[in-house]
């Protein structure tokens, strides 16, 4: 299942370093509610993560240098402050996107994977952005940007998860639980940034 | 375009009392970039719009006694604590959430609707909610709550779209332009409960 034949830098989910999540599994469930989470969207989940799997690089690369690389407000945020590219950290973190996709597809989420949610916002903030890779760059990625950001992975993320020849009707269903997902996953995100940046200064 | 035949109560868009946006136009703009905003968004808004007016009532009434009702953690807070409903509440934020419906697609998003945002997320907040209507309610709605309802909403308007025999394509770049003003409206919301709230409480 989760690809991990290479090691990625910096991936450490389920390690020991990372902590437990504030919210609890309960908050989670309500949420699952909230969001209108249904018994087959694990289901659907998993076959979009092996439709995904092969093409997760590709999916990436489109979202950096397709897209993200032509928008400055958001390019920034891999490179240093003078604007200067970081190789490594470019590469270090678009794997670490990359498996972000397969484990929103195939992990169970469990506390495990609600610790590791918060880890990945943390990251995000200036608790630790830049702190994994040991760079130089913006101090965080403001909310926002993250937020606005979703309708275009939404979107994008369609022709992927056809691409392997499911039915109209399968692939609808993998897109609609790959956007709850998405949504599940920023409103804990959100929780974070409110957390660690006590007040709008990373909005 | 924007239906007032009738007076809505609380609805003061536009209105003396309400409070200059802390997010500038600027910011407004590049978000927008971030979203994937294109010129031809407010066309299709506008489109969605013409198609959702004779339907919005309907559409809060589906949002509303369709789905939030059978979710005991959402349907709380248009009642009392102890769970009675208050049906002037319910009938005049209903008014509210109908006009938001048009007024997402038929406004032009300049200061006076940014400006409103942060009212409509204040309203939502321990700042406003039940002030304007003079209710005794949930003392806010959580931010997740929001974020996490987003889904459902997007998932659910498709059909209502589609209802008045515009081109599968048209529906779609509607769909399309509808699913980025939600996700610009929550990234302004988001920034309101950041402010508001000062850390995690209405998370």
């Amino acid at each position: 299942m989760i690809r991990s034949t290479e090691t990625i830098q910096g991936y450490t989910y389920g390690g020991k370093d990372i902590q437990p999540s504030l919210v609890s599994m309960q908050e989670l469930e309500d949420l699952k509610v909230t969001v209108g989470w249904m018994d087959d969207d694990p289901i659907y989940l998993r076959l979009a993560g092996e439709a995904l799997e092969d093409q997760a690089e590709q999916i990436v690369d489109h979202w950096r240098n397709g897209i993200i690389a032509g928008i400055p407000n958001l390019a920034r945020h891999s490179r240093t402050p003078e604007g200067t590219p970081i190789p490594d950290y470019v590469i270090n973190s678009g794997k670490r996107f990359q498996q972000w996709i397969l484990d929103t597809c195939l992990r169970p989420y469990d506390q495990e994977w609600l610790n590791y949610q918060q880890e990945i916002a943390r990251r995000h903030t200036s608790a630790m952005k830049n702190s994994v890779d040991g760079v130089r760059s913006t101090p965080y990625v403001p909310l926002r940007d993250i937020l606005a950001f979703i309708p275009v992975m939404n979107e994008t993320i369609k022709p992927y998860l056809a691409a392997k020849g499911h039915s109209t009707e399968d692939v609808d269903n993998m897109h609609r639980a790959w956007c709850k997902s998405m949504q599940l996953q920023t409103a804990l995100w959100a929780r974070t940034y409110m957390d660690e940046t006590q007040g709008s200064s990373e909005w």
